[in-house]
């Protein structure tokens, strides 16, 4: 039995932990052998001290090991997936799973639901009538097999520890720290069971790393620990000044997804969602090379292999097919509205953060964990970073589930427009770990 | 209603809390509204970020608050008190508080159990047949007006939130930090209502304290916190590498106490007796200067004035005069043994903390808080730091319930004994702060 006190007393004075004391402080907590108050003060003072990258790793296997890991080995197949740190728009997961599993790798995802401003796989999915991301582990294994991609939702069985830690580090203000992000990022990534991790470590207004040293150094640090423990894995730190493609929204983004995936779609999305396949392509060992993987997934996407892939995922979990095959499948919010520039000038900046939150407010996204989304709500962008503007121009089209000129105006003031500002196109991909 | 994220975020980030903000926190911790893992991880941040004067003030005033506060203004004399930071063989309270008392100033003396290695004043006055410290206030208000003196046990109304705090503190570690100490001592002293406050901070290997500079930089911030709280205070840092006076054990300190208030007594339980009975006087203003309360308070003990009310005091808490008056009164452990020096030489140093725990083994102090208490075992030195001994000269008195061997063996290993070595007198008083 771990002695709670020393191990507090050690981290307080700065040493570093031994691996194995990590294991068996965490494997106590799991069993809540552990008082809550002496793991609130433990995560303070490692909040304060800090955790070493030997120190992370332990914390995230003990992490890891504190729930179940899924192993789909005998499958016989290359499995990988990818992990977005979360963006406004981001809605890479719904591209990027059917292309890779239709390009040969099997895809296992396990996705959440939206954090604060920037939404989540499952509520996008969710949007699609009939759609369920409950699956049992054998459901989940012959629908891999068969079709290479599943995409669910997370059990309470896959690291229950990082989920007590959560609970502690959002009631103690110690959310906001690498080693904490990376163990519960990795842990849950892993406990997946797939072979080769990509990060997509976002970064900029819309994103939770503000700097790009502050995302470089988390994508370093997912990159190693995710490689300490087992798996190939690298990392992409791309720009999220501005929402990822035109839509902001649930059904919005699956619309827009179905776009990409039938070759057309904003060209950002297009873009990032090629790069990150060919980067899990060639990492899982599916190429040989970048270059190898980058074609091979444009055949994917252009051939319609990924659209098809994606059909068949929506009717293996419950969806009609043709609700997103179809314009109108998916429902329209009943009004829309347009926010216009109030001058002439130049797109200098945008808040996406601000614009996540207002999709929040209208109804898009969560507050509390129990509330009911709707899905028709959001945003399509019609002006970006760098666009010159007459007065009066569209900035962005909302669609709202009734009148909101509140909305509109708010919607507005996120765009700063000036006369100097940037006129080159903005950089996709700013940095990769390798 | 506090916002303890909030609170928690701000001590995080060291930023400094301002009074009002502690007050409330503290205040909403005693009503059980904020839980325990969220006042623990602020314990944990305090510790490592730091609390400064006005945040230790603060604090002290939130747990003086949090409980009753004794008010003997009504009385119509000059009240104060002394408090030893704790050491091996510390009976001044027993002799110091009567002996004030005789020389006009009231003392309404709060007083604890033994802490660790050191012992207690209220096991020391359990040691007396029938004496009891559980008092009501109307009955220590009486014997105030009577005696000048009352000494009781720490009930559960005085800052209760210290009680919670340092509950919390011993489990996660965050015990050993001078602005909780401050805050834990001042407070509960302040609660008496004592209107000055004499510290005693040991410092050395018998005392929590184990540098001249901890407890120098201890006694100034009591002494700082009190005065910013209302009452008078000074403080003396005093010698303990060794026990204090001959006796260590309950009943065995009584009798010594009993000698020095009839005027003899080891030398340095004497001065100490009287320096800080001088303080006590000239600080409470019962003396115009230092000079005038040493010249009184000797008189006091010489007079035999101060060892009347030691007994007018114990028998107005039910105790028999007779049990301390006469030589075996309170009794004799069954067996002494004596350990001796197994070579000539110099006595370099006294493991006091060690001698401290022996004590505690022997059965005459607690580990846990309901163990029982022998008052009759206990030590008699028999040598003192600088002496120069021949090989098999007397080290300690042992005073056993049965024989015990080991007990001598380890009594002897507390004694350092070579060639080289302080031949000079010890001071007793270290540093002074008026």
């Amino acid at each position: 039995m771990i002695d709670a006190r020393a191990f507090l007393r050690s981290k307080r004075d700065r040493r570093a932990h031994a691996p194995e004391e990590i294991l068996s402080f965490i494997a106590a907590c799991t069993r809540r052998e552990i008082p809550d108050y002496q793991l609130s003060a433990w995560l303070m003072a490692a909040f304060l001290n800090g955790l070493d990258d030997a120190e992370t790793d332990a914390l995230t296997q003990a992490l890891l090991r504190s729930g179940r890991q899924y192993d789909w080995s005998d499958l016989g197949r290359r499995s990988g997936d990818k992990h977005s740190t979360g963006g406004v728009g981001d809605k890479i997961t719904l591209v990027l799973a059917p292309l890779a599993a239709a390009c040969g790798v099997l895809v296992p995802t396990v996705a959440g639901r939206g954090l604060g401003h920037t939404g989540g796989t499952l509520d996008k999915l969710a949007s699609i009538p009939g759609f369920t991301t409950q699956l049992s582990a054998e459901a989940m294994r012959s629908q891999l097999d068969r079709l290479g991609v599943v995409i669910v939702g997370q059990g309470p069985d896959l690291a229950p520890a990082d989920g007590l830690l959560y609970a502690l580090r959002d009631v103690t203000s110690t959310v906001e720290f690498e080693p904490f992000l990376v163990s519960s990022i990795v842990s849950k990534k892993i406990a997946e069971g797939a072979g080769t991790l990509i990060y997509d470590v976002k970064c900029g207004s819309g994103a939770f790393m503000k700097t790009r040293a502050s995302a470089m150094s988390l994508a370093r640090r997912l990159v190693r620990t995710t490689r300490a423990l087992g798996p190939r894995a690298a990392a992409l730190v791309t720009n999220m000044s501005q929402p990822l493609g035109f839509a902001v929204g649930n059904a919005l983004e699956v619309r827009e997804s179905v776009e990409t995936l039938k070759g057309g779609g904003p060209a950002d999305v297009r873009a990032l969602t090629l790069e990150l396949t060919a980067l899990l392509l060639e990492r899982s060992g599916v190429s040989a090379d970048l270059e190898a993987a980058r074609m091979r997934a444009t055949r994917g996407l252009d051939s319609g292999a990924g659209w098809e892939r994606f059909l068949a995922l929506v009717e293996a979990q419950g969806g009609k097919p043709a609700s997103v095959a179809e314009a109108d499948g998916l429902g329209r919010a009943p009004v829309t509205a347009m926010a216009t520039a109030a001058r002439a000038g130049r797109v200098v900046a945008i808040d996406a953060g601000a614009l996540g939150e207002l999709v929040v407010t209208l109804g898009g996204g969560r507050r509390a964990k129990e509330d009911v989304i709707d899905p028709r709500v959001g945003l399509m962008m019609r002006a970006r970073v760098g666009d010159a503007l007459a007065a009066g121009d569209p900035l962005v089209e909302l669609h709202l589930a009734a009148e909101d000129p509140a909305a509109v105006s708010r919607a507005a003031a996120c765009f700063t427009i000036g006369e100097e500002g940037p006129s080159a196109k903005m950089e996709l991909v700013l940095d990769r770990v390798d």
